[in-house]
């Protein structure tokens, strides 16, 4: 369990801070927004990769932000997306001309909240594109490819996509070699204990002492079975075997991750790999610079995970490439590139210009809205009480089928969205529910904040202002 | 607890070899030593810097082999010293005619075995000295630092050392640098949890749940005081306060660690930088280089450390130079440094020559020492039997006082002792039980090991072969 915290409602906050100040040689806040970036902002002319996601999981996704890897992450609270305008907010501040990126793993939080700041970010002509992760083989068959969770996949990935940009390539080039390596990467892991929340004394899920749980994801989504625990020699081959049967005819060279979740350590890891080295021989597979560690974290959950990437030379060139972050080095990065600074049209998404234009000025506000404004202003106080007084209850609900927060993550959505409509002043129904709803999706984050957000601001919009 | 092992007996040796096999980009083992090496071996004419300790702390030590670092690691069970004869074989094979410098923290276990090693490289004509990391102000007074234990400080040592040799510079010159950084290094942790050994359900020891224990040791040595749970922005401070008491006049900036012992996570760390951060500003340090994360752990242990190294402008460039190691980077290596070759003396230290000579032909073996030797071989087996039916409680009572692996060190050493007996065929008592001592020195490691080894060893020498 987490020992290390002050209030846990600050817990991401609180974490930002201190890795932009402990980092800050490498890192700096997109200003306004929970969101980090290199040190010294986008460079003019360059793809901007940007990844993101909950916390809770260093070193994704803040701790490989730098040269040959991403440009920006958006942080999200423990194990929950962040918000459409967090995210949006990002891309503005790093769009350098040459669009943008947004890639991470595949959860409904992450592609509902990316997706509104991506539709903002075209919309005002940013050219803005999506590649999700989708390397998790224990969660949808090879058919459903694309209904697959991203794990440590996600790593290999933004490398890729971060390696392309850096040496110059275009968007669609970019987005295309991402989406390859999302194609040729699979993982698959198992969990012997579960993790806790910061302030929390129970786990977010546990595991059967003596057992191992195979295929459970990285936010303790349930596993497809129950097994009792075995000896390092047999679960090597556990891990590796559903791997195996997704080889490509002609595979040989792949990028090789085994990845520790938290409470597993670097020795019990080469202890794995031992058996796995002798493994990778009998299946003709050639490990390129693998890596042993703790790359995708969660908590403090004990288990591991095995992530191979097939390399084509195309794939494992930009696999080899240097990079440099707070949490991931490899080789020399040199002189950094310069880009062209000619010839690119003076888009909307110049740095620094970051905050939305002002709305025109509102037509006056009618009575009856006013009155109707009352009511909603009432409606989210009652529901903050009722949903503040059942979080246990949701949290656990949650904790059978998902992460856990939900509980969590609506308090902090309607004690937003109450205390925004209450700012409101003397706003109708459409300016109070569209306040409450905007400060709900961006305070919340997850996929019921975008929800509730989009609930209520399109009840603000049918009911109007007068 | 660990979950990811075969037989817990050989889990050092299994860690070795995936070890070994998952960057042998970077690392090779000793030939015939549980050591590794850099790829490639020694330099002729470089100063070898040879770390080591028991194994259970990665990255420490194996993790930080490479240039800009350490030449090589000896490798001991968890929480055991490595025998003399492992670091003999290791300065051996690493002396490239410039000299060995062994450096490691200061606990009983490695001080007689590095020493024992020390004094037969010594004795064939390597020149090779010992610099001991004293840093857990937890452990002594200042006025006894030389009593302290080492943590985390090793690794800023190794850094200073390694960066030192590989720059070239000569062996005292590398020696004193050590012992600088060493003397301008302080630390001081906290436990909130124990940590367990591979094959153990019982953790080496605990703290009870809403307290931490402060000042322990990352063995699980007791600490100063127990205290109840408390924020990371008080816990900031507790830190912080032991090492600011010994802060230098004048001393301005230093190399700061903070450290993670394995289930302590990142997220966590960053939200306790997040008050220290402040602390630096207001006690007047600018922190140089700082890094945040796990850099020597204690198995699953949940806690964290704090290390300052008070800098000068001579151990700043030292502390900031590249290093390109498994588990730590920094900067660019560039083309490694040639060293000379010409006008070495061609010292019996040369690479590859790691066996010692055969002894001259022995007299022959009386009957009465036959005799004797058969009485030795049954009061070995008397003890192994002996130990083995206490080694649980042997083990209770060490984890009050140690690291509670006596009963386990004990069993091993006899199991080799007994062994070697066995082989040793028709010798006498001083030839069975001078085999027995190698054997339970070089298999046991840690205090113990090379206690009774030097205990058999002499009985043998007094008792003669006739």
């Amino acid at each position: 369990m987490a020992h290390v915290y002050n209030d846990p409602v600050d817990f991401k906050d609180d974490m930002v801070e201190g890795f932009l100040s402990a980092y800050s040689r490498y890192v700096e806040r997109v200003p306004g927004a929970s969101a980090v970036m290199r040190r010294g902002g986008p460079q003019r002319g360059k793809v901007s990769v940007i990844i993101g996601g909950g916390s809770g999981h260093y070193p994704a996704f803040c701790g490989t932000v730098g040269p040959g890897l991403a440009d920006g992450a958006v942080i999200g609270d423990i194990f929950t997306s962040p918000s459409a305008e967090q995210a949006y907010r990002a891309g503005r501040a790093l769009e350098g001309g040459a669009g943008v990126l947004f890639s991470f793993g595949n959860y409904a939080g992450d592609v509902l909240n990316f997706a509104a700041a991506s539709e903002r970010l075209t919309a005002e002509g940013i050219d803005c594109r999506t590649v999700l992760v989708t390397d998790d083989v224990a969660s949808a068959p090879l058919a459903e490819q694309h209904k697959r969770r991203g794990v440590v996949g996600d790593f290999v990935v933004f490398k890729v996509a971060g390696a392309a940009a850096d040496r110059g390539d275009p968007l669609d080039r970019v987005e295309a070699l991402a989406r390859k390596a999302n194609a040729a990467t699979v993982s698959f892991g198992v969990a012997f204990d579960g993790c806790t929340f910061p302030g929390r004394d129970q786990p977010l899920f546990s595991v059967q002492p003596g057992f191992m749980d195979v295929g459970l994801g990285i936010h303790g989504e349930p596993g497809i079975r129950t097994v009792a625990w075995m000896p390092a020699r047999e679960l090597a081959g556990i891990l590796l075997e559903p791997l195996l049967a997704e080889k490509p005819a002609g595979a040989v060279r792949a990028a090789v991750i085994l990845n520790g979740l938290g409470a597993t350590k670097y020795e019990e890891l080469f202890v794995l790999w031992q058996t796995l080295a002798g493994l990778f021989i009998e299946a003709g597979i050639e490990p390129v610079l693998p890596e042993v560690g703790e790359i995708v974290t969660s908590l403090d959950m004990a288990g591991c995970s095995l992530t191979l990437t097939w390399l084509d030379p195309e794939l494992e060139e930009l696999w080899s490439a240097p990079a440099d972050t707070p949490a991931f080095r490899r080789g020399s990065m040199g002189a950094p590139r310069s880009f062209a600074t000619e010839g690119l049209s003076d888009s909307p998404a110049t740095a620094g210009d970051t905050e939305p234009s002002p709305a025109a000025a509102a037509p006056p506000v009618g009575e009856p809205s006013r009155a109707a404004a009352r009511t909603a202003r009432l409606a989210l106080r009652a529901m903050l009480e009722t949903v503040t007084a059942a979080a246990d209850e949701l949290g656990r609900i949650d904790a059978v089928a998902g992460d856990g927060d939900h509980g969590v993550g609506m308090v902090r959505g309607l004690r937003a969205a109450t205390s925004a409509a209450d700012d409101a002043g003397q706003a109708g129904a459409k300016g109070v529910l569209q306040a409450a709803g905007a400060a709900w999706a961006d305070k919340a984050g997850g996929t019921s904040g975008v929800l509730w957000g989009a609930i209520l601001t399109a009840a603000g919009a049918v009911l109007g202002d007068q």
